[in-house]
């Protein structure tokens, strides 16, 4: 029995059915989330599926997340989706449920729940919620709402197909883009910055250094963040910029937190370097990690090692 | 009999084939003629298939153009792809082929060619070519290299799937990816600016004029672009940071040629803006057109039109 299989056998059982993602969802955690949320309440009208976490402003668009008290989890099956890990959780009232699914894409380094489905081969979680509706077509029925949200998932986690996508990426687009949503305007709001945010790209591009060894980094203070009006627009838009440039082979944004310390987005082409990211109390994906900078100097440690990482794979 | 039956018949006769495409050629115009020509190769080894126009060194990576003598197109069946009208095809002894043959996913205005397959329903004519391949596929084989052709073509007209795409795009993408290429090259090669580039960047994201019906405009003088030092790499990735702004509804870059004049882009979200374009010297598709400026004078007269244009769409 695979565990799609017993996946489908947990959900038919339960009359009450929560999903979670993770904390700081990213357009895959909701997507798959609410997708997956879709999915089982088209299918199985009579069940009762909630969807919890905090509420992101910026994807409201995708469906509200719901408030429920602690005695709903005693008879729930809970599923947490795009969730590598228990701590990441978003609501930590997933344990006290009576079954817990694990559905994710991200290395399984720390495996939890009763029945977990990881597959590491597909671009994101949205993706395996669709391979899920595929597989049991017969006995599920998608929305177009569920679509829209699977797309904006997969679109989410690749970038738009920039990256991370293949055949079966594309069939499942294919198949997504049969339903009746606009994804134009998906594609859109999802491409699309504010413009104070045009500004501080603005900042970025005319102040970003670039290594010889191919190192583009940006060093955003306080001081220069509070002296743009981002509101609730959040950075996360201004990593990408630094990818943006042809002779970049890593990428980082250092961004000081109201606490005074950094936090450390690290990006690379090609080249694996979330070993710094461990070093300095993160981690992630080869291509794409997170750190903490406790002040400047450990900035200024940080980019030395990514200049002396990009200086040996070029000499070798 | 339809135009591609037809088209593959007179493929079939022919010893020697010559395909056009338009001049100043984008990713599809390269991607359909050096496709076709792939597939034409592969498909039917004892046949001489040349491409030709002028040498575009930014995607010289899809393949050389041939030199030939004007004796050779007396004999052959000439193709055009991706161009709408004669003036604009490259090379112009196309005419001097012993049959012609359109193929292209433009408007229909202007006809030639004594055998046409038109259709606008699709993406790009990269993917009309690809669809020409799925068809008699019994018959055609397709390379890995021109899968890559046509891959890069599809991702060209559609801003890599941002718009234009359906899911019969997608299909066709998710058809071209079951070929070995790097698709992930191709899309950062065409996602990437220079570092001169990024401070071109910079400068339009600081200095773009926002009007409050939603016109985004910029004005790039001699005097400005020649501060800075792009080389080869041209303008053309100045548009799409116009349109990356959530609120504007048109945008529009005004650049200074070593003339004197301005040429115009002009492009819109929802509303079409070609009407513009058309009273000053030019034309194209409602939502992406260009027009000429033949001074400051006439730069803000459009600004005025296309302001005025989106403020009498704003009240209804």
């Amino acid at each position: 029995m695979t565990a799609q299989t017993q996946i489908l056998a947990q959900i038919k059982q339960a009359d009450t059915i929560i999903i979670h993602r993770h904390q700081r969802p990213d357009p895959d955690a909701i997507g798959s989330q609410m997708g997956l949320a879709e999915l089982i309440r088209t299918s199985f009208p009579e069940k009762t599926v909630y969807t919890v976490g905090k509420q992101a402003p910026s994807m409201a668009w995708m469906g509200e997340m719901d408030q429920i008290s602690d005695d709903v989890f005693q008879r729930a099956l809970v599923i947490v989706t795009d969730t590598a890990n228990e701590p990441r959780v978003d609501d930590q009232r997933y344990i006290e449920g009576r079954t817990l699914v694990k559905i994710d894409h991200h290395p399984n380094d720390e495996p939890y729940g009763d029945y977990s489905w990881v597959d590491t081969t597909v671009s994101s979680s949205s993706e395996l919620i669709y391979d899920f509706y595929q597989e049991f077509s017969d006995e599920l029925t998608l929305s177009d709402a569920g679509a829209a949200d699977l797309y904006a998932g997969i679109v989410g986690d690749t970038g738009r197909f920039l990256y991370a996508s293949d055949t079966a990426t594309m069939a499942a687009v294919s198949g997504l883009m049969k339903f009746d949503f606009d994804w134009n305007k998906i594609n859109q709001s999802m491409d699309t910055i504010s413009p104070e945010a045009a500004k501080v790209s603005g900042y970025v591009y005319e102040h970003m250094t670039l290594t010889d060894s191919g190192f583009n980094y940006i060093i955003l203070t306080n001081e220069i963040l509070d002296s743009f009006d981002l509101g609730d627009f959040g950075t996360s838009f201004i990593v990408p910029l630094m990818g943006k440039i042809n002779v970049a082979k890593a990428w980082a944004v250092f961004e000081q937190q109201d606490e005074g310390f950094y936090r450390v987005r690290l990006r690379a082409r090609n080249i694996p370097i979330n070993g710094i990211a461990k070093r300095h109390g993160g981690g992630g994906h080869p291509l794409a990690s997170g750190a903490i900078a406790q002040n400047d100097e450990e900035v200024q440690e940080i980019i030395k090692e990514a200049d002396q990482l990009l200086k040996e794979h070029a000499n070798g």
